[in-house]
């Protein structure tokens, strides 16, 4: 093949001037990779006139990304411009009506309508990628598709929202409180316009979302995410945790378990001596475990121009080269239904409560535990003021059901003030 | 596509059965992955008769490897065999000369042989893959010339050798001598028949040079590969890096500089506190590095016969799925001979060095440096003895030359006893 590959690259934002920088700045590396040019022939984005820092003069503008899609001079749909509805969705829609192979970035587009958008395209004879949407620059949905594809995947774990890794490990640096550390990443322009698609865990639950179901060949399944964000996540507990050898990251895991697929993202308590611990600011991290090859560790900048743009254009070479791979990894019609498991697999819990200056108080709390079937690792008593004395207890593995009728029996005690905190400790 | 991928496999050790074993037990994954099936015709190896755990009745047999590379009935050639002269080589010229495409697991013969090898599959419209060549079960080779696709690569570091890692780290967390631990890995069988190739880093260097291939588009390169096992590192060495905040490791790494490309695989000081610093045992470690994603880092198992297995079964399905990348990700024909250029980069050195009790005999140590233009960061002197006092010297950022010239003067100071120790500080 020597004909070139056209691209169309909806939306100019950071991704899309990294994708024109990337193009204009490595055309003869990318054509001697490919074995063909890759050229792009059209844009589209909001403002015409704003000033990118690029020279688009050489490229067909388009103000409605639709009329892009559907242009008969590109062959490849670049979507960069993001949102789960309107323009974005339309765009992507109409890209495959009208017969291209897609390229997103697009998380939330991809994690609500995946299935339906991977059906149509499959059926066109054409593939959607997204190595962009999940983790930035790190090629966690290759290696998972492609890399690991002769293993049975048996779980997928990982640290996927940069900014929210950066206010966690942002807190223990300086000792400062969630809102505190909040307040400056949001100044810094670290989070979404919509914060809580970061704090909330919902960006990093859909990219679980979708690595799940590339390892267990189940439709994409967002509403089945178990979804606890950081903001509960006090300074004090980042303290204890770090006492006791653990890291709070929030971490997202998905696994199949014999009553189905288990996703949650929700802050964990790690070792902080395991890779995960050790993930320091904006980076993220993705474990990927399979039956045959154990377990891989993949690293690397999980936002930005240059890393996202990368992933892009990992996706955009392999469509040069011929590589077409289905959506997630098999084709979509061959996706099952995920039966949703709501955290099945017990693991042991980090609990923190204040429990009343009342005799016998630790007694209560124990023995509530023990009526729940939940046995006691560790258990510390700390800083005791006038009215209540802090404790912590490490828990045996339990699960989260067991753990939920305990924390409701100690409200029964009288002894416990205010509502426990309860943090899952993950086996890493 | 649904005819078969029929599949040829030469060698059944570890590597071959674990193949044979993912094949039998995933036959419906893969079908399901691959759009096709996946099936095994034709194996060979030198006994028929040991028994191997897996049942192998249903596969024609090959006592030679060539006579089943030439088989009509198999599409793909597996060679897990190794060695890089003789029946291995005899056998991949045949399967190219016989119209297959071959993933290997060879990494010296495609270190020595593979440009040859390369050109004659692409000029018959074929490929060679080698993804489990290099680091075991790790994507490294699909992520550095698929996923970073996109990027002009800047650097490839990595611990390539699970058992160089294994003794260097067995060293430290016990206490005991090289020799003491090579001796505990030779018996636990975790060395090579010839344990030269693993500590003497030959095993690691064949690595590099084919990661350095992709990386900068050069034909592979291993005899400019310059080579430093770790036979030489000392558990005193080990305690002192420890006590200044490294670690050694068996370190490669590849970038190509303004006097052409550098390929070390050396021992190197690394801080502690990095990812290739808290790298323990046998897993190896591979950080990648390009112009537009920055830095990302693999990690996993580097051997095995799940993990190596696992990487054969990655390309085994990318041909299967239609995906085929020219094996040093470019045509072979279109590789630039690369200028060798010997420890180009400058780096800071740790040196030890023992001094003869006389006085002044520091300050004519410190002068050498000077005189080869070498200034020191910091210097220690520790446990004087009733002759020879160690010192210890941490250099800033100098050249291998300039670094060799003062230890070359250090001998006409008359105050320096036996020969001095130097380990490159890496900057990771």
């Amino acid at each position: 093949m020597t004909t070139p590959l056209r691209l169309g690259i909806a939306g100019l934002g950071t991704v899309g001037v990294g994708i024109v920088r990337i193009v204009q700045k490595h055309s003869a590396l990318l054509a001697l990779r490919a074995g063909r040019p890759v050229e792009i022939t059209a844009v589209s984005a909001r403002s015409k006139t704003k000033d990118r820092g690029v020279d688009l003069s050489a490229y067909a503008w388009e103000d409605d990304p639709v009329t892009l899609a559907k242009r008969d001079d590109i062959d490849l749909f670049i979507e960069v411009m993001g949102g789960h509805e309107g323009p974005a969705k339309d765009a992507t829609e109409a890209a495959i009506a009208s017969g291209k192979d897609i390229v997103s970035a697009n998380k939330a587009l991809l994690a609500i309508h995946g299935q339906a958008l991977a059906e149509a395209a499959e059926a066109a004879g054409h593939v959607i990628r997204f190595e962009a949407a999940v983790a930035g620059g790190i090629p966690v949905v290759k290696s998972l598709t492609e890399g690991l594809a002769g293993n049975e995947i048996t779980r997928v774990m990982g640290v996927m929202n940069g900014s929210c890794n950066y206010i966690l490990t942002r807190m223990e640096d300086a000792g400062l409180s969630y809102e505190a550390v909040f307040e400056e990443a949001n100044q810094l322009g670290y989070l979404e316009a919509d914060p809580e698609l970061d704090v909330g865990g919902i960006d990093a639950g859909h990219k679980l979302a979708l690595l799940a179901s590339i390892a267990f060949g189940t439709q994409v399944d967002f509403d089945s995410v178990e979804l606890e964000g950081i903001g509960s996540v006090t300074i004090e507990d980042i303290h204890q945790a770090a006492d006791m050898g653990f890291k709070i990251k929030l971490l997202g895991v998905a696994q199949m378990t014999g009553r189905g697929l288990e996703q949650r993202m929700s802050p964990c308590l790690v070792p902080d001596t395991s890779p995960l611990g050790q993930l320091q600011g904006g980076t993220n991290m993705v474990v990927l475990e399979g039956d045959a090859v154990n377990q891989i560790v993949l690293r690397g900048p999980g936002a930005g121009e240059g890393p996202t743009a990368s992933a892009v254009m990992g996706d955009v070479m392999d469509i040069a080269r011929g590589c077409r791979i289905s959506t997630f990894g098999q084709p979509a019609n061959t996706l099952r239904k995920a039966r949703a498991a709501r955290a099945a697999v017990p693991a042991p819990y980090y609990l923190r409560l204040k429990l009343l200056d009342k005799p016998g108080a630790l007694a209560k709390v124990a023995h509530a535990l023990g009526e729940a079937g939940i046995s006691i690792d560790r258990m510390r008593q700390y800083d005791h003021t006038d009215t209540t004395a802090p404790v912590l207890i490490v828990t045996h593995k339990t699960t989260r059901t067991a753990l939920e009728e305990a924390l409701s029996d100690f409200k029964s005690t009288g002894v416990v003030s205010g509502t426990p905190v309860a943090i899952r400790i993950e086996a890493v």
